[in-house]
């Protein structure tokens, strides 16, 4: 018979072997000349379209034109995230051992929904999150054989969905063993943060179908650097109860996004507990600070909640997506289970295993746990320690420089590697700076040698400079400053 | 001053060349011996727990022992989906330009939330979407400038999700105005599918808060090869709606997971439009096929749904993950959409651009049109189309040495590359063949020379031989014939 009409080859391994040889050293030539592009992309909405055909084309293309293109058309459209010049939102770490783990994921291409689907993957990702809660000194209850685990989401807000559903599914068995009907409950649970929390709590609560009116939201304000006030939370409690709420789900943060405020967990602990409520801890930003012994403080408290999570891809040199999130109790199980015949198995059918399916929104999965491997053990917990407190060194740095110039103010104190502060406006500007730091702003991130990005806090228009990329150094920050200072003095001329 | 303290470099331009084309090499090398390794793992569970250490390295080791680490530890628990003799569920597709696409999305390792956030990402996903759509021929209305436009979503699972989110948000909202209270709209709402759709629409159901009751799901038989009945279909929904049910979902699959399956989908849009609800086509599987002409015609009515989904990664070359979704108009947003101050942006205020964050649950969102970008040109749309007609000649070929084998017989009618059959049992078989087939599809599975799963049809335990990988030839296919008959005699001996 012989192999008629097969086409093209997809995968020759010597061809393989020719063309990812060719992309290491397009991207190996990336890192090297990054700091010549603009951090911030300057293209105009709709550049592209003008630029590539309007449909696939009918033969297959050399990858030299596809490289061709890349570099021309494509790279003009990049905000390079890993620039050592990018300071916006919070970073998006890549790293060489966080990129060969990427590699061999995608080599392997494996889908590892359950257990049998390749053991390793799952079998390792239990491992390295149990590393990795022991680098954090999570609570024992945390990790595997503690009646607990961890697992690896692609982000965030996959992992805060993921256990307002399991608490909603906890709350709703709950209640209705109180005799309420099922529809009573649903449109009177509750869930309880502050006004600094991640927005995706609020779109969790839009996926799970809470009413967004029982999303209550507790003010903060600059008396406690933006960290909820306990007596305010537990006041906000016993008024929505009073009003015959169901409050389940209480969030607290370690690292608030708009300014790094810590929220007090142990409070909010005892809190939940008082009112019967799931407790989760999203340290999505400062979890990676954490392993630090010096920083380690800020999860105390941690062992009363119920979840906690940490992305290893925004300051843990992880690159995107890694976001580890353990559980006490599994309760993710009962909240996600599906088990179809078609995927039906011996170890699974025995319990003798875990199937990460059961724990996550998605069916299929990625070997995500072969770069976060990759890089505790390239790293070693030591260099990762190195690496957290060298940026915190650096925006200690960059503090001082805003204190110094009397032109500007910080709005909080620094905790991590987060600066907020702004220029002052004269005391009868009528936005009240709003106006000249969004200008600031714009002329900084238009010269293409920075991006920093912003928030508001109390009302005030505050500048946001993130230092964590993992090319960033001491001259970086400097040149950043002086850029900032330049352009003020323009400015305010 | 100077650099204090830095700890280890974590990208170095030249250490990470030199690193990554050693895992070229070593990928390269796998691909070239992927045979030799046994395709379905044989290790036991726990078996990885005995091999690592307890805790993450406090200092940084070599690759080179990671590597060693790899090949021993790893690799043996690795379930091989890429091997040429993987015919397990159905396949999940990599290719030298699929992989290429995700080193180089790893490489940026930008995080596109927002346009701004790199406007390459978002604008070259609009247009890889729309030139797949040109080739799936989907109704202009699906497409970028047709009021629509396409999404990469991790699986099917997330894009099935979001639309019933999105439907819901619309069906609330349309029953709010005919003057029901929104606790009684959330207790009525039902969706309705067959009994042979993917487990992930009840998954969604859960998410979402449908409650099961209202998850009404018309059976299926041998008649129609499993197909779901229109006329069953629509008295369902008549039934549903005297007992006061608000119907507003209805799903349809082309390739349904057990037996490929396709559902009638002009007659389904009919009867979407007549009671009001959404209707979304799930092609997950087969979706890939409908680019060759002679497949088109299984998405004929696809022009009536409000939206459609199909996995590149399952049969498009294209490495996991990649589902593309495509809505016609988009309510994705309104039920999914947050803007926090911290990620306000000029391009975004004036409404001038896409912003993906508001398409899907998480909010940041890795380069995935890259590599669907890289498998268009590399291939070309006659290369893809010859990819896939060489797997379903494949797999009409095995179904021919099944049909010649008395002891077999097939299920139904193969449609694509899937062969739905069984060892037939004796006429007395107390259990029907399930024991026997079961016996043999260990037998064979345990061999580590090929890998096949099951699905239940109509009671009957089936085989399923999923033939899509992208090494896979003629020879791969005779013999894992060879060895299942093999594997036949002795069992009947």
């Amino acid at each position: 018979m012989g192999e008629a009409n097969i086409g093209p080859k997809p995968i020759d391994a010597e061809e393989f072997r020719k063309h990812a040889h060719e992309m290491v050293d397009f991207i190996a030539d990336y890192y090297r000349d990054i700091e010549s592009f603009p951090v911030r992309s300057q293209v105009s909405p709709g550049y592209l379209k003008t630029l590539l055909p309007p449909a696939a084309p009918e033969d297959p293309e050399a990858l030299e034109d596809v490289f061709a293109d890349i570099q021309s058309k494509i790279i003009p459209g990049v905000t390079h995230w890993q620039s050592p010049n990018f300071f916006g939102y919070y970073p998006s770490n890549s790293s060489t051992a966080g990129f060969l783990g990427e590699m061999l994921s995608a080599g392997l291409n494996i889908v590892g929904f359950s257990w049998i689907t390749s053991p390793a993957a799952t079998e390792l990702e239990t491992i390295v999150l149990d590393w990795l809660a022991k680098l954090l000194k999570l609570p024992d209850e945390f990790l595997f054989g503690g009646n607990g685990g961890g697992v690896i989401q692609g982000t965030a807000s996959e992992a805060v969905a993921v256990v307002l559903l399991a608490a909603r599914t906890r709350a709703i068995s709950e209640n209705k063993r109180k005799g309420l009907a099922e529809a009573e409950i649903l449109s009177k649970l509750a869930v309880y943060t502050s006004d600094q929390t991640h927005s995706c709590l609020q779109k969790g609560c839009a996926i799970a179908g809470i009413p967004l009116e029982n999303l209550v939201i507790v003010p903060t304000d600059s008396s406690t650097n933006y960290a909820v006030s306990p007596a305010a939370m537990r006041q906000a409690l016993e008024d929505g109860v009073k009003q015959g709420l169901l409050p389940f789900f209480l969030c607290g943060t370690v690292g608030t996004t708009s300014s790094s405020a810590v929220d007090p967990l142990s409070a909010l602990g005892d809190i939940a507990k008082d009112f019967g409520m799931w407790f989760h801890v999203d340290a999505a930003y400062a979890g990676s600070a954490c392993i630090c012994p010096e920083f380690r403080h800020h999860l105390d408290g941690v062992e009363k909640a119920d979840s906690f999570n940490m992305n290893a891809h925004k300051w843990l040199l992880t690159n995107f997506d890694c976001s580890a999130l353990w559980v006490k109790v599994n309760h993710l199980v009962s909240a996600l289970s599906t088990t179809p015949e078609y995927l039906r198995n011996k170890a699974s059918d025995l319990n003798q295993v875990v199937d990460y399916k059961d724990w996550q929104i998605p069916l299929g999965r990625r070997f995500r746990s072969l770069k976060l491997w990759f890089v505790m053990r390239m790293n070693g917990a030591s260099g990762l320690r190195s690496y957290i407190r060298n940026h915190v060194r650096l925006a200690k740095r960059f503090e001082g420089f805003v204190r110094e110039d009397p032109r500007f103010q910080l709005l909080v104190p620094r905790t991590f590697g987060l600066i907020c502060f702004r220029l002052k406006p004269e005391s009868d500007d009528p936005d009240n700076g709003r106006t000249l730091n969004l200008t600031l702003l714009e002329a900084v991130n238009s010269s293409g040698r920075m991006f920093i990005t912003h928030t508001v806090l109390s009302g005030v228009y505050t500048l946001r400079m993130a230092i964590g990329g993992p090319l960033t150094q001491d001259k970086h920050v400097d040149a950043a400053w002086k850029l900032i200072q330049e352009e003020a003095t323009t400015l305010l001329r």
